[in-house]
């Protein structure tokens, strides 16, 4: 639990290489703190007013400028100050410890936006977005977390909300005539309203799927037989993102899977490795694994060797056709090495064979690439990002999967309303279930919450934010 | 070389996990640029004061806090902003990206301090401390830096000129009256100005010793046999500040040569491995490299198995007092391996030993440890500070070793004024040697420079600085 009538500190900027480093300071007492560790040129941070820059000099230690801000005007809807000194690990570490002796301990990780969520600068669903924007690397995954952090997401909450208070009160009206034994609440609107409301709540726990895709990446596999080049095709593709990415210092990625970013989307790599004939249990659990795992994909990309004979590549083919669930899955065929010579008639066999094959094929492409030399791979990436079912994507997207398990349980408990209509329960059972609906709902920007949540929510924030 | 009518953009907070990141703009067209990209609540930057805060939008990419400075209370002295948005690397090089499409570039590294050079802000001296206030990692390396960012060693530096010009007077009077072969001059004036005048300039030169020791670490060698717990001693050294350094995130250790940090002094460990009877000329070549590094050290650690028999131990004693040169080193005695019983007459005899041996003994100590323990190591600390030579150090210490070369130059200038002075040359000779030390004095300062030697110390400089 954090005590709001403490003053507290961190550094709000990374160490590192660079030329400012800048230390946060929050709380009734600021001014009175900042007063105690900077000396000013002419006045004091009490005398100032909020929204101004002041010089001044932190004793043997540094020539600052601090930034004062007034409650309720700053991040946190607190007094607030931001010094910035020179970017010095020993200059920030001696200020920190200036500012606990001064009585301003180190704020705990997330705390500042955890103050903001107290005083009500923002709600539980902004507050989680800030996170999200400051650990976006796509412009897609930019554009979601900051509509949410903008409260675009609260706003539809806020309707959904509004849409089930409706319905509450509709019951509720019914539950005061209740002795009277009479259905006093007009049940067809209640049941067109609990449609409308059931349809958004699942929609946006539907948004999830690309939400989610958004925010981790789409998830791609590549499959195909032993040596018709998915390392290949995968490090070519890894190879020009990976400089982009490299170019920013600081930036991580994620080493468990690989990712790269084509047209502001993130995509996320599946690893294929390691299907072979199982010899043993312990092989062909690990293969299934990776199965279920493919079946995850948005996306296949089924490299074929188009230099082996004919039967070879259309067998390929056709074990690709097998294994993709293509009711949701699109399959990229690519027939590759057309680099080598006298490929020709195989791609022509395996491009009838394709239109040829019935059913569902219009989720099935292909494409000629030499992942060795390059070719075609352009055509690769517009159609990765033509596919990746975010583009079209409109509407909010959840992207929180806290929210969305909200979400569907919110749906759920909708559904048994819906349910207990059907089956005539009385109004009283109705209302029950609607109060879960609204409470669930409720978690999701904190109208209702726990400490145990915001704990949970805000340690993950990092220290400074 | 840097056009001032351009406005440039840098990033001044490092990419890293961090609540904040800072995007600094300067130049005459700031106010115009910030607000091409940025929309604020009310009003505009253009209509804004200096040393005044606002909070605005860039569209579509994040809420920003933007602090606006007028010339010439900047940094640089001109017309300044610095942009606080969200710590996300994406959003910083978006924000990049919009400012260069504004027309605003990106500065090139140290450029802002670099126009603060340019527009009277600082001396160069003064720029060059900008560096060492932001690399300090001891208390000791800031607090220098700091006196010299602070002005300090520039009005030093502007004393001494003072001298040097006043010298300057007296010799161009004389030169008036040159037809006239007359010494006008008082000589014997001239000599005690001059005298005064080298003294200091080298007082200065020679306190690059301490200042570069101060800078780079105090150095040390850990001498003694083979198995005599050298290892073991500089680790354990080096485990207890390794904690304390790596609390720090982002600081990066110099991987070359070990150091540590005793009473905010850093030390720096000479590698003595690979000391043994050479087999060929490579190894004997090694050898010699290593034994002039170790006669570069203010200190010798020198560690004796104090569990060997009575004579190999005073062999080893032997063989370090034969190699410290005591006239400018400390000898630190260090009877090792002081948990085993049994070794107080060992202990006895090498301090007999030492005690008795003549001449310069007062650099030579004697301390019973256990590295392997940890016992009377903190003994040992307090030793390396006390003896570090630079707690005594006062006055301006020269950290900068193109400021010590040209105030050996300008040493060298004054000391051939002198003796053309004793063989009788005339005053416009003379008057050559003393331009030339005062246009040495004059490039610490930047009072006299070249594009070529502001490029050089101004591309050492981080971006955004």
């Amino acid at each position: 639990m954090i005590e709001l009538n403490h003053t507290v500190c961190a550094p709000a900027t990374s160490v590192g290489a660079g030329a400012v480093s800048v230390v946060r300071i929050s709380g009734p007492q600021t001014m009175a703190v900042v007063d105690r560790i900077v000396r000013f040129r002419s006045g004091t941070a009490a005398q100032a007013p909020g929204y101004s820059l002041k010089f001044g000099t932190v004793e043997g230690l540094d020539d600052v400028v601090v930034a004062l801000y007034r409650a309720p005007h700053s991040y946190t809807g607190e007094d607030a100050a931001e010094i910035s000194c020179h970017a010095s690990p020993y200059i920030v570490s001696e200020l920190l410890g200036r500012l606990a002796e001064a009585g301003c301990p180190l704020a705990e990780p997330g705390e500042f936006t955890r103050r903001a969520f107290v005083n009500g600068k923002m709600d539980l669903a902004q507050a989680e977005a800030v996170a999200d924007v400051i650990a976006s690397s796509t412009s897609a995954q930019h554009r979601v977390a900051l509509n949410q952090l903008r409260g675009g997401y609260s706003a539809e909450l806020r309707g959904l909300r509004q849409q089930l208070l409706e319905l509450s009160l509709l019951l509720e009206l019914e539950l005061d005539f209740s002795e009277e034994d009479v259905e006093f609440a007009d049940r067809s609107r209640l049941r067109a309203l609990l449609d409308v409301a059931y349809t958004h709540c699942r929609q946006l726990a539907d948004s999830f799927r690309v939400g989610n895709a958004i925010r981790s990446g789409v998830p791609v596999a590549i499959v195909g037989a032993p040596n018709s080049g998915k390392s290949t095709l995968l490090n070519a593709l890894l190879r020009d993102d990976r400089a982009i990415v490299s170019d920013i210092p600081g930036t991580t990625r994620d080493t468990v899977e690989e990712t790269c970013v084509v047209d502001g989307i993130l995509f996320r790599f599946i690893d294929t490795a390691g299907i072979r004939a199982a010899t043993d249990e312990v092989e062909r659990l690990g293969i299934e694994r990776t199965f279920r795992k493919i079946s995850e994909a948005e996306i296949l990309l089924g490299v074929v060797d188009i230099t082996e004979p004919e039967a070879a590549a259309l067998k390929a083919v056709e074990a690709m056709l097998e294994r993709a669930d293509l009711a949701h899955q699109k399959l990229l065929i690519l027939a590759n090495k057309c680099d080598k010579s006298g490929v020709n008639k195989n791609v022509n066999a395996v491009n009838n064979y394709v239109l040829s094959a019935d059913s569902k094929m219009n989720n099935v492409e292909l494409l000629e690439i030499s992942a060795k030399t390059g070719f075609g791979l352009d055509q690769v990436r517009s159609y990765l990002s033509s596919h990746a079912g975010i583009a079209s994507a409109s509407g909010t997207l959840v992207t929180n999967a806290r929210h969305a398990a909200a979400l569907r349980t919110a749906a759920d408990s909708l559904r048994a309303v819906s349910d207990g209509l059907d089956r005539g329960l009385p109004s009283d059972l109705l209302a029950e279930d609607l109060r879960a609906a609204l409470a669930t709902l409720g978690t999701i920007t904190g109208a209702i919450t726990s400490d145990e949540i915001l704990g949970e929510i805000f340690s993950k924030f990092c220290i400074g934010k």
